[in-house]
């Protein structure tokens, strides 16, 4: 099966000629659309009424999941295939949690039982006493999706005191932000348990990060090995060189910005909360997952969403599009979101290395509502270009607010605040208001979704995530780019090494060899040194 | 004096005209431009060599400025002008920080007073004791300007024990935020001094929240009002209806997303750290005021930014930006800096309240390097549109590594590791590499600019801070929009409540009167009832 580019597929022309017809929300918007433009799981309800789609696009998007098989390309994909061709690799972050699981769940034993052992205070920090907190040293992957998952249930846990230590994550080379930290917690520094997450095990942040924690471990006379853990490939650089409390394995075939899954993710999320959140979070992701294999796009809602992305980027000429969630819980997760969207579809050359003629990802943007709205939402709504945004909201606060008296009515009105303003801003993006000075005039007609869930918790946490991870590979599929290899950060990371090996040479002033190296000097030069 | 529409203005005509050449980065790159391409001020250097942009761009970059009378449309501003039409405003933030600030030097003062007063212990919480925390209730241009010029200065502050209050920021309406701050604070909450901040004294997330910490206090049994200071503009309702230890005052004249240089910054930053660290950003802020009165694009560093923006929008065709900081601490400056211009110049109206036939204000996004290296920068480097990036670098670091011996070579290796990855992005985007693989090609020719700084301190924060905010004001004037009002964001909150009101209407169900209200009835029941 060679995949097709989109443009050479007969159902996105027809899409392409039929978005010239100019569809107008206003036109459609109807009390009937409301309740038939929703797709539903246990976990996630999907509303597109809000959407340039009508039952034309919603027949053209199950033809061009059909021409573009996509189910059949997800089946492949699962089924371990080496379909990330570029690193000759498969993609097997699914398998983190299928109800099979059979490659992964010894792993996730062995977290469970760290983790037990860590809150039961069998595993001690190198001076005997328990653990208090825990630090992950990572970066990309390694950092946005386990702090996103902590981020996203702190007020649930909290709320049911479930918050078994203190966390937090350094990921910047940034020594002042490094420096920060330390002062911050240095009352903590004895009892905090290190978990450096390098999938390869030689990410230059990570690996430097790891050298000056060793450096202020042993000005204060501290053995660090003990309080220590990895997070790495069988073998790595790192597993082989360091001396620590235990190591916990990762897959080659799983990609860091798809790895919060795995140990990653699992690791600290267990040792924070416990197992069972991430049990819990595994769930909500396997019914996405299975969810994902239906072949009806009106009842696959990555798919769904995945196709409107395509039609609304390609067809529409939308060029970034924005994700708001009214929780400032989630406000990690949006990075976490932009990262996996960016750097997985920001490409322009096709499965065969061919240059592709049309638009791939667009920029992702977006941060909790509603602050947003006191933002950049000015622009949304009155900008010269259109941004279409997916609104998601949650019925129910993570707190249990009835035990909350006498102050429950306070809660629940800030709730309903909330709430009010997400469906206010989306009926004012998508339907506006028609006044004759133009200053006050709202044309409406910006598209939106909105994602509603019951309530952010561990399961619905898992579904999300699985919601745009699969909604990722969909539009990797559609646009026939290897959404998993990131050549792109290569080049950079290369340059660094040149100026980092000049600099070695010659420690007064810096010279090049190559036309290249001599630029590249010149402009460091010029930038940083005196 | 009539302002032109940019599509009006000759000098423009002519760039659309250039633009359509095709300049080409490595063409134009050598050891020379790197040399000549620059511009700057005791606080700031700018480099545009990476910038799509040659002599004759320049050329009429200064023709622009002119026709557009850039420089007297910022007198015209400074004079106090009610050039904000829409609201019958003048626009004032400029004079907080002018030399002269007959205006607002009383207020300032009486800054000064109190917090010498919380730091000496005269002034005490409810309670007797000293005031251990500070925590501001804002939201929008109350909540991110402030909180970015504390994340800014906080490991310089650190290192200099200059930290006299912890602090914290509470902004969105979402109880489970609210709930969970709480949670982590209640040891301190006696020994809190709240600062509320609202223009209007009528913004419902803050006065809700206010409501919600009084209910929350009273459950404690705390005279909560002798821990309040409030920010607001003289007779608002705020003001008449809290009883507190203080009020600060700011004028209507200065919009809340340019409010940071008054009160609504300088009381927090006075109580965290000093003052004097006010004092130093606001002479910051004044040095690039006055840089940017400059009448030569090429010596007028914002002036120039500006024009830049402006060939990138609307002759290259750009629709989003980044600026990307080499500096943890600079995070939320971003998130501030996106704010205050989708706000500013994400509008469609002329000045005269006509629709503009081009594009305005651009999307902004961004986040600190080298984090942001590892998310989307593949997209930057290889995605299938162009994104303009400006980098912010900084020559030292914020801490003084020479006291922290052993580790300090560590410490100066990462920073070293940090700005040489800051200047081969800059150069992989700018001047790419070819490869025959095209997955492994780099075109380049994705045009940067850099902005340096000896360090992150207050007075270059207060540059960077005046910098931007004058690009925008800039920016607004070439593209002849009203810079500072935001009629776009009126609609949502009219509609959130009708929705308030409908809901105390009919607790049981929802329902509406007018088909606007039936729908937004029916879209927020389908969304959020069972």
């Amino acid at each position: 099966m060679t995949p097709l580019n989109l443009d050479q597929l007969d159902a996105f022309s027809q899409l392409f000629s039929y978005a010239k017809n100019g569809l107008r929300l206003k036109d459609m918007m109807s009390v009937k659309r409301v309740k038939d433009f929703q797709a539903h799981t246990a976990s996630l309800s999907y509303h597109f009424y809000g959407a340039k789609i009508d039952q034309n696009v919603l027949q053209l998007f199950q033809k061009l999941s059909e021409q573009s098989n996509l189910i059949s390309r997800y089946k492949e994909l699962t089924s371990g295939s080496l379909i990330n061709k570029t690193e000759n690799r498969a993609v097997l972050h699914h398998a983190v949690r299928s109800s099979s699981k059979t490659l992964y769940s010894d792993e996730f034993n062995r977290i469970k039982t760290f983790a037990n052992g860590v809150h039961s205070g069998t595993i001690t920090s190198s001076n005997g006493t328990p653990f208090k907190k825990v630090v992950q040293i990572g970066i990309g992957g390694s950092y946005l999706g386990p702090k996103s998952f902590l981020d996203a249930l702190m007020p649930y846990a909290i709320s049911r005191n479930d918050v078994k230590l203190k966390s937090d994550f350094i990921s910047n080379i940034d020594p002042d932000s490094f420096y920060s930290y330390l002062h911050a917690e240095s009352s903590v520094f004895n009892e905090t348990l290190w978990i450096i997450v390098s999938k390869s095990g030689s990410t230059i942040e990570t690996t430097e990060n790891l050298n000056l924690l060793r450096a202020i471990a042993d000005k204060k006379g501290i053995d660090i090995s003990k309080n220590i853990v990895l997070v790495t490939q069988k073998k790595s650089r790192l597993e082989q060189e360091t001396t620590c409390l235990n190591t916990f394995y990762i897959d080659e075939n799983i990609g860091g910005r798809f790895s919060v899954t795995s140990a990653v993710g699992a690791l600290i999320v267990s040792l924070v909360f416990s197992p069972t959140y991430m049990e819990s979070i595994l769930k909500g992701s396997r019914e996405i997952d299975e969810n994902s294999l239906n072949k009806n796009c009106l009842t696959n809602l990555a798919m769904l969403n995945a196709l409107n992305s395509i039609w609304e980027r390609n067809c529409l000429n939308y060029s970034y599009k924005a994700v708001i969630p009214y929780s400032e819980a989630l406000n990690s997760f949006i990075l976490h979101l932009q990262q996996t969207d960016c750097e997985s579809n920001g490409k322009q050359v096709n499965q065969n290395g061919d240059f592709i003629p049309y638009q791939t990802g667009p920029m992702l943007v977006g941060s909790a509502g509603t602050n947003s709205q006191h933002s950049y939402f000015q622009k949304f709504h009155q900008g010269s270009d259109v941004c279409p945004v997916q609104f998601i909201g949650f019925k129910k606060t993570q707190i249990d607010i009835s035990v909350e008296d006498p102050i429950s009515d306070n809660f629940k009105r800030n709730h309903n605040l909330l709430n009010e303003n997400l469906i206010s801003q989306f009926f004012a993006l998508t339907l506006g208001n028609q006044s004759r000075d133009p200053r006050k005039n709202f044309d409406g007609n910006r598209p939106c979704t909105l994602l509603i869930c019951d309530q952010l918790n561990p399961e619905t946490l898992g579904a999300l995530l699985s919601f745009y991870e699969n909604t990722i590979m969909f539009q990797g599929f559609l646009w026939n780019v290897n959404s998993f290899d990131q050549e792109g950060v290569e080049l950079g990371k290369k340059l660094a090494t040149s100026l980092g090996q000049l600099r070695k040479q010659s420690t007064s002033t810096y010279e090049g060899n190559t036309q290249t190296e001599k630029l590249l000097q010149k402009i460091y030069s010029e930038s940083f040194n005196n």
